[in-house]
């Protein structure tokens, strides 16, 4: 059995780890770790994770982390490229977080206030390669992988295709997406309270101040083989999980929904986590709830001449430990979507 | 005292509006009227509203409203015409379907299967008029006004300062919305259950296809003096109440961050209901929930080079109910505000 | 105009109370006082009190509190005594805590960790008290107010007029009640975030663990004019606001359910807040939301032989603010009702 | 492989054992039916089981139900009857109906207006036989199996070593519980629209008006080997999934804390998919969301002398579609927990 150490298994990335690895048959959960949390109990912090209640979190040290076949980092961004450094090259290393995400510098410089650790190659197995060919084949047998951001991963999904094809016109991309309130992590923060959750909508980071901005232009920039510029606006909804991204772009002259709905369905028609709905079937979160798999519609609004893509995915899950487990699948030489729910938990 | 008469009583519209009147000092209500409820109690249907529990629902019909200063409709759309056309002149008749709302035939053909009805004036006071003044001017004393819809209002008090500004292009105007399900009203389907909605965004009405989008266009082109086209994706989020429109146009070149600033504070800085909110404090649906006031905030993204605003309303109060007892207080000749909560219910 | 000081303002007890002192034509909005918030403005805290967002957040302080006819303190537990008897005799002070609540030392001992205060009338006018009358009479004209805990509130406006009747035993009573988050404050625990909270019942405090017991007993015992035990267990329910407590009681011997209801009827008939509904509807939190009503319901359960009395407040308004100000109003001499709602937000 | 039917399949019990079935390495999805939805699409009722999307769904006769090795029914009340009499005796039907839970002709006839079927073998494989052993033992290698209600599976698993090891009176047992409101199936009622239930609590069935009453009382009886009374209140609770029972009942003098926590570890200690909860650590629905786990805690309140135990289960897994498959591997005679997620998925 393949051994597998999840640092950082506190917070709700590293618990979403380890939901997926104990239905894995591929898979064995090793050492779990933890910053303040560490000498506690894993029931403490991840009651539903009923079957590890008794087993204890152990620091987040190269030591706890040896000895293991693939490291899932989970940490707070920032806090990753350190540890794997520490850790032997042919060890296997997904990273949850930010830090070897963004392959500019200088986009990371304005964003966060580390130093920038570089880039390793995007755990978007479903990502089309300029050159043809999917980004799994940089993924298989690779031993570090950055997994993508939540939202990245949505919106990806839903306008590759479209900027890929030339249909829609790169300088005019405007994305609002919703998240639900595990997106913004465990941290203890007024806003995120249940008593101001509920029955509430807000934005956050509005006017280019988000830093997932920079790693979706940088998606579709690569997708594009063009710069593309987006507009991006995140707004919190009263839900635990679930990304709903709305995304329009101006669509080229000439072109008609039906060009466009092939290029989709040519873009997806295998990929196994990726469904495009039936024409009609609009996307929502509960159906991707603990899922792996993006739902996707598109329509083309003939009136105002835009191309508008929705994408329903689970933030937690194909957003984000959903994703982590698929890199390891295909770094290790296994079937990619070994362990990996199809199907969502609703209603 | 005036008496006020509400037809269509047993909706989430109609209920709203007797709530307010409940805690009107100038209004007090008369008939309460339904049809398919019709001779049970009020408190039956709406039991929130406990001193009229004990009323009876009577039949909606031109002799049962008749003898009231002012009637509010809050009927299904295209049933208002007939029933409008059977009251006094000198009635005050306000209107929150759609049957009045729009002054082109064709556009209310587009998306309603009844004849086109005409139209009244526009029950949005605070909407600039274009020879200068406010819409209010037209409704003072008035007897006939057709309340807005939910998003159109959302959307118009977000974007009117800015198109009618020239700050903006008119031709590349993006607006993604999240409405809370009792905008949907009671109707019993399959997808307004708690159980689908609750954990659950999806959007619907996607490429053009809501009914929203002319009388959006409609009010906005009004205030840019020009035609405004506008790509609106409204979508279903899990709150009973709330409309947060997130509403995005491309930046006119040389335009500044402070002078956009300065123009939604010129709009709305003797605005009773329009609270531009503090730069940087961005509006939760909660904050309005319950009050007929509307958030507002705005933010340059220099990167994208759009504005971005967003708009908080209540979708049942300012977006329905308090517009209609706004309007109704000017055609009233009452103080505009009478009766009408400036403070939301939160958490 | 009678001005109003609020202790306590940046959580949501005194948040609550502004909003309806917002609305109350009798009091006007004096100093607003807060501790870590102080310097700070309102609308940073409370953006739904839209009226008073430039307010200024002052230290609380006997001093800042002088000067005013009325004050509210919404103080963590503890923290009200040492004020209080800071200010003057004839200032009314109304405590929306838990130190002067509680008759009994020891019982006070054995659930908080500061020393007893001793107690002050309680603030539940609808309260019988032994030798007849309500316990309104002795509030009317006083200073010093203790206002009750929200689920004692629910659970003795419940049960008071069976146990004070001799229907039911008084050593067999049952009470699980369901309360929004907002009950437990702002307090930033783990378990309060969003995230934890959607979707989820959980209970908390029990096996006789929760501060509220005492109080519900003296109560109870008090209407009864005998010793009553409870066995109380609260859970924490998906929602901002809300009550709901489900209390059961043994049915004496040879009692009916019509004896029953008259006694309810009886003691409820000419309240204005306490609503006992129709029979056969049950109460909702929801349609008591923001309001001051209190919706009560009963059945016996011939098979078991218990009473079922099931009552739904908002916890903030009728279970705490609007409590407050409907004894401020009897302190004051004004009409016991005066800017009170009686009608929730629903839906 | 195993072929398995889902007669119902359009409804919450349906999707739910489809989900299941997905994940199950020995079963297989045979046929899918439906009443008023066959001849759709089974992605246009489901869209979470995005891999059967484009199944068709076939009428709910015999003959296509025919040829499959198990067939689970999840029809409306009253309708399984009939159609289980159609079927060969071989063939292993597991029933998630009400028709063939109760022993009691008189039972069924006060609460279902169909005629009483009889009684299965019932299908709560932890219940403790009278004479020692599990009801497992009943249903292992079986043809026809009850699935029991939600409510008493949450009830029945916290209450039955109580009540089986004399440690509480069984006259004098008080349990109110609140459920997602899945619970209610997909029925097309006003008091189920996701305006009317987000943000509130309400009582139901209230005074012994609930179906599962009797079933709960039939199972804890048959544990005490003696008649056991409840008082049972379920609420509706603003959530989609999950059951929170919270127990209580009298202890018997002398008996203490330790020795009920001795009889509830010995009760559950060897089994799969009850868990008792370490001491001071209290169950809530999301821990076990999508699981066929019960969470469990108890708690003795040593001043009301009363034994109270809280359960938490998936109304939809374990208290219906996991409670089905479980029983099906008995059947079968494959491992009692293939295919069943011991995990929730939370946040």
């Amino acid at each position: 059995m393949i051994r597998a150490a999840v640092a950082g298994a506190s917070g709700y990335a590293g618990g979403e780890i380890l939901r997926l690895l104990l239905a894995h048959p591929g898979l064995e959960v090793g050492a779990v770790t933890a910053g303040s949390s560490a000498g506690g109990l894993l029931g403490g912090v991840h009651p539903h994770l009923t079957p590890l209640a008794g087993r204890k979190l152990e620091p987040t040290t190269p030591e706890v982390l040896a000895g293991h076949d693939v490291v899932f980092l989970a940490l707070p961004h920032g806090h990753s490229a350190a540890l794997a450094a520490a850790l032997p090259d042919d060890v296997v290393v997904v990273d949850c977080g930010a830090d070897f995400r963004l392959e500019s510098g200088s986009a990371w410089t304005t964003f966060y206030d580390t130093p920038h650790a570089g880039s390793w190659p995007y755990g978007l197995p479903e990502l089309p390669l300029p050159a043809g060919g999917r980004q799994r084949e940089l993924l298989a047998g690779g031993t570090r992988i950055a997994v993508p951001g939540c939202y990245p991963t949505a919106v990806t999904l839903a306008l590759a295709p479209a900027v890929g094809s030339g249909t829609v016109s790169l300088d005019d991309v405007v994305v609002v997406a919703a998240s639900g309130t595990s997106g913004a992590g465990k941290s203890l923060k007024p806003h995120l309270l249940g008593a101001e959750v509920m029955g509430s909508m807000s934005p956050y980071g509005v006017g280019g101040g988000h830093r997932h901005t920079p790693e979706i232009e940088q998606n579709l920039s690569r997708a594009a083989g063009a710069p593309v510029t987006v507009s991006f606006t995140p707004t919190l909804a009263p839900m635990p999980r679930g990304i709903l991204a709305t995304c329009t772009a101006r669509l080229v002259d000439g072109v008609t929904a039906e060009q466009v709905r092939d290029v989709y369905e040519n873009a997806y028609g295998t990929e196994p986590f990726v469904h495009v709905l039936p024409e009609g079937q609009w996307p929502g979160t509960a159906n991707v709830l603990g899922s792996n798999t993006a739902h996707l519609q598109l329509a083309v609004d003939e009136h105002a001449r835009r191309l508008v893509v929705v994408a329903a995915v689970d933030n937690l899950t194909k957003g984000t430990a959903g994703a982590a487990v698929q890199c390891a699948n295909l770094a290790l030489g296994l079937d990619e979507g070994l362990g990996l729910p199809l199907t969502g938990v609703a209603p």
